[in-house]
């Protein structure tokens, strides 16, 4: 007896079939005594289709156009919209009562960052209300609305924010991430043949691998877990194995030394040369950076001998349209000698494990099986976790590799 | 200068392009110093392809289930939701700006009737304030929301009635349904060749040729049209061409004897035989036929020898899965001797003029031209604007044609 949200990715709704099979599922958990609400993304190519459908309609006379934040949300949202009404459709038809709901229709609130959305409230009552009535309920992932009734979309692994942001004002058991994988690996599995499932991971962990390109599970998503206290299970719909628990850290969890690696395959580090050195220039470009809502990766800082300092920090590839507008202004603005530079085709690639806390040894592990297959660090960050060393895109499926094999991460 | 609600139906959106002429017509009109609010259908097979989608899931087991009618609505409100996204980038990429609406986002507030619903109210001063900003304003045609904030379909033709509804709440100066026709025909077209374009028709008549089959307008659309003095203007969106405009009657639309005629082609006779003759019979029994939103067509009653009575009436073929149930307890209640009878394949032809007010001989001439073709007559009813014959589904189109030349509609 527990109550349960359930999640589904797009693959695992993608026709009438799946839909069908995670309604089945669904069904089986309430059977159990449990009440369910099930997230559920858009089926398959859907959200593509539409992003190509809206491509065509903004390229005009030849000229290809940015279409407007909100109307690319409002068309983006009808993706899981389809997909809870298939997927109350599917429920009734095996026999149950379902309810489906749009984000908007739970009230869940988000500000106006069109595209990448954060979630500020939900209103769990009319959730409530409907499990009461022994309905499972079909919420739409991805997807909120701000205060003024706009649609909005919640960005990347969006789906995942919806499962885990519901399963907190729930205060849920568990929530089960459905995925077309087994659950979270030590590397990823289709650059790493020999990769293993991992069982429990912490939160922390889980949250340095999300951050780093394991695309299983986003850092918010993981974030918000943690602070809510969620337990999340990552598994698979197509079949009934335990999947990945990811959970607060405990004690024995310090054993393991090195829990994963990862890889983030497409940075560009952008740097900014000879900026005036003086306090409050680094909050200035940040802040106007993040003002813009454009995640950061890494930053690093050299102060310079002539009083100017050189700041670099790295993006995702995806970011650069945003972020070159605003580092253009900013350097003209601040007076950078040299212009800014941006250095892209670079990869970033990461170890993590709680144990690194109380055991030593692991930066010089890695950076010698960098050394022995001739891969160059450009650039090295830590956290108390984690150490990620910046190389060359080229190099990045290798270096997963031999560094994965140097914490023998694929024994069991 | 003036304000002008313009609608393109599914055609008219079917694809980017298309979406582009529409965005065009609209900049255009507002570049002659209009203010304009577009409403839309869903891209041209989109809704016929979510039906599809909802029927391959709703059949599980090899057995066909009816999808809850409340998540058939959530599920088909994505078709127009597509649409106005879509057209408000389409304004934007040609250098104009526009913002797109759901029905709920403009507080389209209808009944919850799912799949039927009747608008309620809709809250204007969210459209005024986008058009103060000049911006042309996409509304989602067919659809709405209701108090409690779930999503609600206005059936048949309900884009039409979104256009009315919006131009009566706007007092707009005209409301243009653009189509993939020239406007409206004396006949239909497709079946009768020398049909004619119609410059100019009454409210009234056109409620009649709407409600009679001829499916460029529905009765919905036309009777808020004249409830709010609103004149329609139906038009092809290929072409510049005047189309047909509806409006309130004049003195000298008298001298047209005939407007045009109709044919309703899947007709079924619903008859209640022996029915006890006592007051409030029949109003029990439409009250409960109304009370599950069935249109009922015509109602035919005779009074017998022993005090019972056969009640007959029409209802569009589709209807019969919801009437039958309704009918057949009914009967059961109310102690007819003879259960009801079922009787399809039915059509109804009707001649349609203000102009019959003050002229005679239409009925003669009517039931004469279908004589002399040798259509029997099975029922005839009538209104101060139109006669009907209810006939043999198979003659329809013939009698169409041999009524069309009977009142000469074919020459200028």
């Amino acid at each position: 007896m527990g109550l349960i949200v359930q999640k589904f990715g797009g693959t695992s709704v993608a026709d009438a079939e799946r839909i069908h099979r995670a309604a089945k599922r669904a069904i089986a958990t309430q059977s159990r005594g449990n009440q369910v609400v099930v997230v559920v993304s858009a089926m398959g190519d859907a959200t593509d289709d539409l992003i190509e459908l809206a491509k065509k309609v903004c390229t005009y006379g030849g000229v290809d156009t940015t279409p407007p934040k909100r109307e690319m949300d409002q068309l983006l949202v009808t993706g899981e919209q389809v997909t809870i009404a298939l997927m109350a459709m599917a429920i009734h038809a095996q026999g149950n009562q379902a309810i489906s709901f749009t984000g908007g229709q739970i009230g869940l609130v988000t500000d106006d960052a069109f595209s990448k959305a954060k979630i500020q409230s939900i209103n769990k009552q009319r959730i409530f209300e409907q499990l009461e009535k022994g309905r499972i309920v079909i919420v739409a992932g991805f997807q909120g609305m701000t205060a003024d009734g706009d649609y909005t979309t919640l960005g990347r692994g969006g789906s995942n924010a919806t499962l885990v942001a519901v399963g907190a004002v729930l205060k849920a058991d568990v929530c089960e991430n459905f995925t077309d994988v087994d659950g979270i690996f030590t590397a990823d599995p289709r650059i790493v043949k020999n990769a293993r499932k991992i069982d429990r991971i912490s939160y922390d962990e889980m949250l340095e691998l999300s951050g780093l390109g394991a695309s299983v599970l986003q850092t918010r998503a993981v974030e918000f877990a943690k602070k809510y206290n969620v337990p999340l299970h990552v598994r698979n719909s197509q079949n009934e194995t335990e999947g990945t628990w990811i959970v607060a850290e405990t004690p024995n969890m310090e054993h393991i030394v090195v829990s994963g690696v990862a890889l983030k395959k497409d940075l560009i580090r952008v740097t900014l040369k000879s900026v005036p050195d003086r306090p409050g220039i680094a909050a200035r470009i940040f802040g106007e950076i993040a003002a813009a809502n454009i995640v950061v990766d890494d930053i690093i800082q050299n102060v310079m001998d002539d009083n100017t300092a050189n700041i670099s920090f790295t993006v995702e590839h995806g970011e650069l349209n945003d972020v070159k507008p605003i580092v253009d202004a900013l350097v003209k603005e601040l007076g950078g000698k040299l212009g800014p530079t941006y250095h892209s085709d670079l990869a970033k690639v990461s170890v993590v494990g709680a144990g690194m806390r109380v055991h030593t040894g692991v930066a010089q592990r890695m950076f010698k099986a960098l050394a022995d297959a001739r891969i160059n660090i450009q650039n090295i960050t830590t956290s108390e976790i984690k150490i990620s060393c910046i190389i060359a895109k080229e190099d990045g499926p290798k270096a997963l590799q031999i560094i994965h094999d140097a914490f023998e991460l694929g024994k069991a």
